[in-house]
């Protein structure tokens, strides 16, 4: 099974232009209470590096290209978004990475909720042993 | 006092790129319900006419720019927007027209609400006599 599930948004585009709607709760599987985008990104750097305890967050590539990687403490997988209308679902505890920004690209992201610095885990080692022990209680637990 | 309501943002940029975040109830005085964007837009085409009843919007050039028209049933008002960390309010029963945008122009619209045919007003008429009626119960209600 794939780390990456894609959102197909619909695109509507006549001779005046092309418009994408995205819905909480519709399209985006949460309340929108964050909404960033980025520009004029360097393909000489990488960004991301970190995952979310809690944060959901539905990724889109609305002009240009790059190349998100999706870590999940176990395997690694990397996918090229360069489509307006196919969003990329980042949910809690995915370390993720984004790199290969094409000139133009615009990379926008819906956030589940507001900023919180306290919801990011930034150190790899840390993540990797925190989805370890999720794991092993997930297949465990007597509840289950 | 003008139509136009600017909201400037926070733009954090260095060497890897620009970012510009949005979030409901600080920068964006209202929940996010709905967000779209539109792209490959003609320059040889206007969009918008029409007003809302309920659903207040925060409009941005997120790269390139355009020319915002507000109308207020009485005066009519243009903006130019070609800044990435500068939106615009549209409040409901402002009739506005978007027109002039240049090649790359990205343009991002977050909503108070989600999609509802009923909560357009298409008729410019209409939409004049409906702002009429408001004007004047707001300024000869006994009640203000």
């Amino acid at each position: 099974m794939s780390l990456f599930q894609i959102i197909h948004f619909k695109r509507i585009a006549d001779e005046r232009g092309a418009l994408v709607a995205l819905e909480q709760h519709k399209t985006v599987p949460f309340e929108i209470k964050r909404v960033y985008y980025c520009t004029g990104l360097n393909p000489k750097f990488e960004r991301g590096f970190h995952a979310h305890h809690q944060i959901q967050q539905l990724a889109v590539c609305v002009t240009g290209s790059c190349v998100m990687v999706f870590d999940d403490g176990v395997t690694r997988e990397e996918f090229r978004m360069d489509s307006q209308d196919k969003g990329v679902l980042i949910p809690p505890m995915m370390w993720h990475e984004m790199k290969d920004f094409s000139q133009d690209c615009v990379f926008l992201v819906l956030a589940s909720d507001v900023y919180d610095e306290a919801d990011y885990i930034r150190d790899y080692p840390t993540f990797v042993q925190l989805s370890t022990q999720l794991r092993k209680s997930d297949v465990y637990s007597p509840a289950k």
